[in-house]
């Protein structure tokens, strides 16, 4: 169990990320799911699909930091290059995993199709390595250890790095007391002030955490909205008392302007709301040019 | 003069790029303008607003590239560490530029207003820098020299970091002979294809620049299109020659949806057409929920 917050880099790997033609997200959700558990981004980095440029970033990464996530360049062609490098980097071998092998194999037969050959190379993994499994795709995740510290590899495409991160190596994180096992956070969700105008608000509720040792705030500036995350560290009762005692400030603060607590967006939110009441919407937009209903549909089941 | 392709390294800075609540895009943005005068990106970093942290970041990319660009920690305010870290970095001391001064005193009283105190701290500037004017804002960006390479350091702030990256960075990079100065570029905006389709499609204009030692290829998939990018090596008039062949083989392979050349989006393109033809539009939309009207509303001047 580590008492401190740990502290993880995380490495994105793909030529075509240096190139300018595409934003960089994967690093933003893996950020954002560590800081659910506590723990702390140190770097960032984004190489190529280059041996010798992923083994320096591990080098780098490694050690300034309790852990590294690496994100991409798994697929079965030959330009993915981050196995092998992590690989040489930990110096195992890479295996075949009869298992993955057959896995694969059955994942292709459900589809009525062959495995493709490149795919085989998928079953070979580095010796030793804890496997995550691919809810929705081919590449398995990994995670060997570098001086004792993990280095997790997942694939690059967004829905898989995702599904393997919230399934798999957020829990396996936690157990390994990488998180903060007393961490508890409340997300208060207001709509219709800047950032800076939620922090000059919200005054009364930094005093009162200022006030308490095992309380600290932050602020999540979004598109339309600002979260302000309450995050306590302690029991679970000490925690539910101190967001009721949250929730009680903030609301008195800002009234209707509080449009929520937790994960929910403002669509989510609106669109439960017209579900509740059996209303529906509809918009005459001018500036916005059909921002508002883009958003709104942009919930599944928007549109029942 | 540097014959070969010249490979820079982007440094982000700022604490609150490391808590996965803000996708981070200026790297996006120096790269994409970077590629366009020819000069590669190597590695791609974020950290936080930290001197040591930033001074290991610099290293790391020093001895790995022929440049680096430094974006964020520039404001006036005691959080950023930026200007400290590189002159640490470099060696130099910070001076106070009297010119600078002036001209922030002066552009706080066109607006009527004192200039706020914390506003004198960003008159001071490391000694001997080259001063890049900032056209939007009141922190300058500048160059000093490492190992004999240029450490170009530039606001966080999206609007200004674009406008002095635009008005000073790439002009100055080009003279100092690190973009490819024979570099002739055209860019075939492809819609209604899939990134693989696309690929798959030009087969005859890859075969036609694989016979061509002086060009090459790329592909950049945006949200709706795909931008075909010719990069062509040599003499103006043998580019628009090149140029002109790789426009009748695109236009013989993909006919309509082959929407365009240049800079500008599917979205400016369809506004051209409907301006030019005296025609307006209006969407019905379903599934894509007012996307659609969306984007064209997102082009300055579309409610004309």
């Amino acid at each position: 169990m580590v008492a401190r917050t740990a502290f993880f880099s995380i490495i994105i790997i793909g030529d075509e990320l240096l190139t300018g033609s595409k934003v960089e997200s994967n690093s933003t959700f893996i950020s954002a799911k560590l800081a659910e558990i506590g723990v702390d981004v140190k770097t960032i980095m984004t190489v190529g699909d280059d041996e010798k440029e992923i083994i320096d970033a591990l080098g780098f990464c490694v050690t300034r930091s309790d852990g590294v996530i690496v994100s991409g360049g798994l697929g079965p062609t030959s330009d993915d290059k981050t196995k092998d490098a992590i690989c040489k980097f930990v110096e195992v071998n890479m295996v075949e995993h009869k298992e993955i092998l057959d896995d694969i194999k059955q994942r292709f037969s459900k589809r009525g199709v062959d495995m493709p050959e490149p795919n085989k190379e998928q079953a070979y993994q580095p010796e030793g390595a804890i496997l995550f499994r691919n809810p929705v795709g081919t590449a398995y995740g990994f995670e060997v250890y570098k001086d004792e510290k993990p280095i997790i590899a997942l694939p690059g495409v967004p829905a898989e790095m995702k599904a393997i991160m919230v399934e798999s190596v957020i829990p396996s994180l936690k157990e390994k007391g990488f998180g903060l096992s007393d961490l508890h956070i409340l997300d208060a969700k207001v709509v219709g002030l800047a950032e800076s105008a939620v922090y000059d608000a919200v005054g009364p509720l930094r005093e009162w955490a200022e006030k308490r040792e095992s309380i600290c705030l932050a602020y999540y500036p979004h598109f339309v909205d600002v979260t302000v995350r309450v995050k306590v560290r302690g029991e679970e009762e000490f925690a539910e008392k101190m967001f009721k005692e949250a929730k009680s400030i903030l609301e008195d603060i800002l009234g209707e302007k509080l449009y929520g607590y937790g994960e929910d967006g403002l669509e989510i939110v609106v669109g439960k709301l017209l579900r509740q009441y059996g209303m529906t919407i509809s918009t005459a937009e001018s500036c916005t040019g059909g921002l508002v209903s883009n958003r709104i549909v942009s919930v599944p089941g928007a549109s029942d």
